[in-house]
């Protein structure tokens, strides 16, 4: 347990100062470029070869192992970036996509959906089903194809396994989640049993992002949130990953609840005192590395190769 | 998901009738004797060699990898049998233990504590505390010690680390439990929630059992029931599994929300429709070695070799 690289990181990220200031007012583009600048100081592993390319109409980067040994499993992960439904893309994410995909040896087309203010809830939902639809169309089994995503991104996921759910296409292989946004309620206690151990999210910057997401739906949309609404049956296999000093921590929980409630097999992973999505953090951090290595090996277990 | 093993797995047992019967009143020998003979169907893997020795001052059975690759490791699994503190020996887990040996590469001693009726609450506590004392006196350094265990025996993890902490020992690397039971108050909602769903537990036998084992103490004393009135703090990090088909669910569920409660590393996972302790029929169900391998990934994440 490495006791020192948790309180070292949790003490550099106050120093910064939160992502999404609450103090300030940045304008949406302000928070983009800083949330691209941050992300950008997050390591990508060697090994991975990146390409643009689009999927179910919309751009997306298509993340490969680099080798020459032969033609690449007939199988994917779809990668859902975070950010809030407003910020971020998959260059933002492409160190938790190379992530995975080093360690699965399964490439992975992370996605660049729609984001709000200008394409408010639920043009991400959509956009998410038209990947996989087209994944499906191009004939990937939807055995072969999980879904991962961090943040919103982790939301992304569920919602977007519901709505393929209720579409009528088949569930994927499994579904990973690094600490998901699942309720738009913002019901879960954590929202302010934790709102001074997290170090990276702050409660008015939250809401006024999800404003400009949600925009006059009803919150308790089974797709806004899943963790407060929505029946899971249906949905393949799940891992969550969250930890002890996160205002979504229970949004994580209460998904793993309604998960084993609906029968669907759940694993709910936490790890004390580490910020959100601390998979990122693989270069100060043990257990960023470890985290993503237990959800490797989740997704090989399940994805058909 | 192998759908269809798990509904034959469940078929056959219920057709086996419940291990421990209520109907009838069977004597503690003659549970034993069935409990023995039932455990002896479920395969041990090939690769592994297994010597009597003792530790702590009990009887254990030491499953090494069957490798002639140099010296074992300086690192070992405790493992701790089930059989509700009343039945089982080292011989029953064999299949759980040499699993996880063979997985993880790592040696077991697997304890032959004491039972009760003739040594209730809290022998087996006790000898989980000499066992570990002794491998400390040993030499085998704390960060080098997983305790692991199934049924009573994962519940015996918890409490074992427990008292441990209390008597002043550093906390040991890890804890795996597989279906532990953690409540003597027997207050889960689980108990009456899955009372039908669980093929193998039932009410009244589990009652009859835990009055030889728990003989007059206080069933909210925290080495009895600790998914409901321990202080976690301290504690390494956990993983938990158990299925949706356990009278014991909310066993493990409590236990999780105190661990991560107490910031304590902890993974609870779930395999939905399942039997108790599901790991030891790997023959028969995919989801068996699955959750093996990730036990076991879990244990060299955190075991120092």
């Amino acid at each position: 347990m490495s006791t020192i690289q948790r309180a070292r990181l949790d003490a550099q990220l106050r120093d910064a100062g939160a992502v999404v200031g609450a103090d300030s007012e940045p304008s949406v583009d302000e928070i983009r470029e800083s949330f691209a600048k941050l992300m950008s100081s997050m390591p990508v592993p060697e090994g991975v070869r990146v390409d643009e390319t689009v999927l179910g109409g919309r751009p997306a980067l298509r993340v490969s192992p680099d080798t020459t040994a032969g033609p690449a499993a007939p199988a994917i992960l779809l990668y859902l970036h975070g950010g809030s439904h407003v910020v971020g893309s998959p260059r933002t994410a492409l160190g938790l996509t190379a992530g995975l995909v080093i360690r699965t040896g399964l490439p992975s087309i992370s996605l660049d959906y729609r984001l709000a203010p200008e394409h408010p809830f639920p043009a991400d939902v959509q956009d998410v089903v038209a990947a996989y639809r087209d994944l499906l169309d191009q004939g990937y089994a939807p055995e072969s194809v999980a879904f991962a995503g961090d943040s919103a991104g982790g939301g992304l996921t569920i919602s977007g396994a519901l709505a393929a759910r209720d579409a009528g296409l088949p569930a994927p292989a499994a579904i990973v989640a690094f600490s998901p946004g699942l309720d738009a309620t913002r019901t879960g206690r954590s929202m302010t049993t934790k709102a001074d151990a997290d170090p990276l999210l702050d409660r008015a910057a939250l809401d006024r992002l999800s404003s400009l997401y949600v925009v006059g739906q009803d919150r308790r949309d089974p797709l806004l949130s899943p963790a407060v609404t929505a029946d899971l049956t249906g949905l393949p296999p799940l891992l969550v990953q969250v930890s002890t000093n996160e205002m979504l921590l229970d949004d994580a929980r209460r998904l793993a609840q309604r998960a084993a409630d609906a029968e669907v097999d759940v694993i709910l992973d936490i790890t004390a005192q580490v910020p959100h999505v601390f998979q990122s953090f693989t270069h100060v951090l043990d257990e960023a590395g470890e985290a993503l290595d237990r959800a490797a090996l989740f997704l090989r277990q399940h994805v058909r190769t």
